[in-house]
């Protein structure tokens, strides 16, 4: 290394003695009395170095010019603190370069903004990213990079053991509406038509299953036009896979095991394989949430046998309506949870999602229950209730009324914020489980029937008879992998039988056109014979966001966009000359 | 695995006795007086799978059925082979499953072209790109794309021991148009506005080091929206590389090691490092290129001094106008090379260059010398011309006299086509070496001056003083690999001191406003502190075309485009919906 002979988180106490040049940016100049005290950073870490007028006047006069972040190069003798100036809180405390000379690499300009992890969260997102090369000098973001770099080796790593071979597919692709919004590229070539980038590897990675590569991944780039939410980027990372002659338990014993390696690999504490699995009938039951969080109990309770001879009206006409009674205890939740907040604001949830209104018991220090309704239960639903709740005081107790599919999802959301309010989530767990057995149709919003993931998730065996009969029952070989109830990734064993694959199809009531238009590569290649195959796709970004302890995807990638999609370090989007619009045979048309 | 208890590459001669269950394609079925003979491939290779009537009729019936390609499924004993009909050019050839049953797991239809190595050469490379999942299948296929994978891996592998963070870098990105044409995204949300597909990351690896990320790599998708020539592609992957607080001889000395490492991948001798350097002046004066191929001699020689005082007039004339007499000595070649090669073809590429002609001697097999020039030779020049080219019976010498500049590029391209007609490469040879010390400028065809690389290029330390008196000798801290003649990739040293940097600008006489535009970010990132750095990027894509001896990078990508940029299996690009378009406020301009 030339312009250094160590880094600047290096240097121990055992390295006293040596003569060291190092090299770095200047965190921070402290005059102290005649020596001036640098401490000099890099991204392996801070090395104080002391300037002596004594030792060296030449140095001491360059030191004193220093400013913040200026680029300097130090050479030194590492001494040995004294023990009553050590400092523990860094891995080079125990030393610190006594400089004799000092090269200014070169200078820099104050910051628009402290480089520092705690005041960094008062400066304005958007300045941050419009200096993200700054931004990025912070300790929290260069440990959150290190991190994402580790975990998506780890996972190269870990599948090339498995046999995966890495397959870079193309970014320049064909444009297959559905979903999300594709990114268009106007060729230049052929005039008037467009490629589009990938919002997945999907139709590719069945295409090499087809090609018989049996074991494919990629760290894939994927795209998607929408308007974003706080967890998307309009480009993102995809841990993908794709494998042949294999089933479902294949795919999720893998998966365990990468996890295992990733929070290895994080120093978070490994979870027991194989991970917890739950079918999505359950998870909603339980937890009113196809992506449960588990880091807390508070589960959704069915109320119908204690309450199957109530009078009370509310509860009678949604049982007799062919409904459900369920609750959650909100443990300790009733001194937490204002009047207003269940009376106002979550009865008014209630009633937006279609439910008559929230009915509720507070338990009282007393053990005594307060509620608008209690008076109608009889002493045999109370014990019921008491019995299944298992309510002590404090507790607040919410209960749902009406058809299962407004019931669930209700309570499920009422469940998190509840947890949110009184505290009753632990930051340090990580709770994976597996979602399977997903329903493979939901209605869309018009009312038509479409595939939950896409019309190559298989049905499960035992469910394709109903494919005539009754296709709302029919589950899906499809899983997800959920992390404290965040969704980090599925997938699902495909349709291989070119049969079963025209059946979907005609269930989908999917035009011969469209079908030919969208998907008619894949069946022609599904002709030449196709391995029994399926895969996953983890979200990475999501991933090292959660792993790193972060609360924004934007904290794990280098250079993210913002919400609407711009990158203001670069400035982009931006106009471009009309000759290139020309060469690719557009015109803009840009409103008023 | 569900499907299968090992692989079609697995079985050997231990194996005898063990029950198995195989899963692949049909690669031959064979009818042998009875009994039938699958051969069932898969990604690791091949198992022959023996069918009797008397071990079960039921499969026999089914391996009856089963076709080409057919995918099958096949459960039996592993029997060892008897000694003569061992097969020992396959992998498994000391063994065959006796099969007891066989479920046929998907049928094929036939395929449109033979998947085998030596017919695929002669098929259509459209119909292969076409089915590009069947081509694939082919073994010479899927061994380049384990190869590849297995040499990127090692690249990320070696990287990562050397302290290097793979950092992901937009997609989408600014256009900075120079060199090549950019590929364009039109923006939904900022209408008129455009992203550009990145042609590398060049300036995210400067902000990166700017951001102290100290060693950054990625094998990063990069895109040119050129016409292309047989050996690029719109979209190509590069591994790239920057460093910090570095010089020259960290990045030569780093991927020197990084080189040796992807040689032991590929099986191939493991070069002795350092690598070779060789400036790019030696590389001109010798071999006429800037991508010398060093698998064989017949070096370009110097022989103004032994014709100094010659009174051969057109050696005279080039000599008195300051050119150079040059010539290269084509070992046997000249039974090889036709008087119309030589006076027909190669003379009107040499006149084409500019040059007056192409002065010749044959060395006869008597050792006379057939020439109509050496009667203008002096018995002296005859000689010096024996001794310095070491002339032998059946050499062809040619000559070149003119200005260097014409010179050396000609005999540089003639040095290659007499080499490949003579045989004189030695296609099992590896021979890497830098190039370093290119020239900074260069004139651009119309004649204005340009960066060789880009404007970051840091000049050489002692040619600083010329960019005020001799633009044209300033070296570049530049540095290329080259191998087999095969420019791999190359990088430089970056220019961090912003004074320097404005000079550079200046002397290339960029407008503010166009600085502003295509550099500004970098630029203001610069201000606030750079430290040194550099980097460099090589083409994976003909890093592994070269490491895996094909002649297209076509046989190295999974899903390559045409040479008019196509991809046919998908067929892309494609019209897209009028509302696609609208959203994203363009209108396409389709010539009539």
């Amino acid at each position: 290394m030339s312009f250094r002979t160590t880094t600047c988180g290096a240097l121990r106490a055992a390295d006293a003695g040596k003569t060291v040049t190092l090299a770095g940016w200047v965190d921070t100049v402290r005059d102290h009395g005649g020596l001036i005290f640098i401490d000099l950073r890099d991204r392996y870490g801070l090395t104080q170095c002391v300037f002596d007028p004594e030792d060296s006047r030449e140095a001491w006069d360059a030191a004193q010019s220093c400013r913040g972040e200026y680029v300097v190069q130090v050479t030194g003798r590492v001494e040995e603190r004294s023990a009553e100036t050590k400092n523990p809180k860094m891995a080079t405390g125990d030393i610190e370069v006594r400089a004799s000379s000092v090269a200014i690499l070169n200078r820099a300009a104050p910051p628009p903004f402290p480089l520092d992890d705690r005041e960094a969260a008062a400066v304005s997102e958007d300045l941050r990213l419009e200096h993200r090369y700054l931004d990025l000098r912070r300790r929290g973001m260069i440990d959150a990079l290190t991190l994402r770099h580790a975990l998506l080796h780890t996972a190269r790593e870990y599948l090339d053991g498995n046999g995966f071979l890495e397959i870079e597919t193309p970014i320049l692709t064909k444009s297959t509406p559905e979903g999300a919004r594709d990114y268009l590229v106007p060729s230049r070539v052929v005039p008037g038509a467009f490629f589009a980038l990938p919002q997945a590897p999907q139709q590719y990675k069945q295409l090499l299953m087809v090609a018989g590569v049996d074991r494919y991944m990629q760290i894939a780039r994927c795209f998607r036009d929408e308007d974003l939410r706080a967890d998307r980027q309009p480009e993102f990372t995809q841990i993908d896979l794709e494998m042949s002659f294999i089933d479902e338990e294949d795919i999720l014993s893998l998966t365990d095991g990468l996890i295992a390696k990733l929070m290895e690999t994080a120093g978070l504490p490994v979870p027991e394989l194989p991970l917890p699995r739950m079918t999505w009938r359950e998870a909603q039951e339980r937890f009113g949430s196809d992506k449960p969080d588990l880091r807390f109990g508070m589960e959704i309770t069915d109320l119908g046998d204690v309450f199957a001879a109530t009078q009370f009206k509310v509860f009678r006409r949604a049982l007799d309506a062919g409904g459900v009674l369920k609750a959650i205890n909100v443990k300790g939740g009733s001194p937490k949870c204002s009047i207003k907040l269940v009376e106002e604001d979550w009865t008014g949830e209630a009633k937006a999602a279609g439910l008559g209104g929230l009915a509720y018991i507070r338990v009282q220090e007393d053990g005594t229950w307060k509620s608008p309704i209690v008076k109608f239960f009889t002493d045999g639903e109370r014990a019921g209730l008491q019995a299944k709740l298992d309510m002590a005081p404090g507790d607040l107790v919410l209960f749902g009324a009406d058809q299962k599919e407004k019931v669930l999802p209700f309570l499920g959301r009422i469940r998190l914020a509840a947890a949110e309010l009184t505290g009753a989530i632990d930051r340090n767990l990580f709770r994976f489980t597996w979602i399977t057995e997903f329903p493979l149709f939901e209605r869309n919003d018009e009312g038509r029937l479409a595939s939950v993931h896409h019309p190559f998730t298989a049905p499960m065996a035992e469910d394709v008879s109903k494919l005539d009969t009754a296709l709302e029952e029919v589950r899906a070989r499809a899983y997800d992998i959920v992390l404290n109830g965040t969704e980090l990734g599925g997938g699902s064993i495909r349709i291989h039988d070119p049969a079963l694959q025209e059946k979907m199809f005609q269930v989908l009531g999917l035009p011969e056109e469209e079908i030919a238009d969208r998907f008619g590569h894949l069946l022609k290649a599904f002709r030449y014979g196709a391995p029994p195959h399926g895969g996953l796709a983890l979200g990475a970004d999501r991933l090292v966001m959660l792993l790193a302890g972060k609360s924004s995807i934007r904290d794990v990638i280098a250079f993210p966009k913002t919400q609407k999609a711009m990158d203001l370090m670069m400035k982009a989007p931006a106009k471009v000359d009309a000759k290139q619009l020309r060469d690719i045979h557009i015109r803009t048309v840009v409103p008023e």
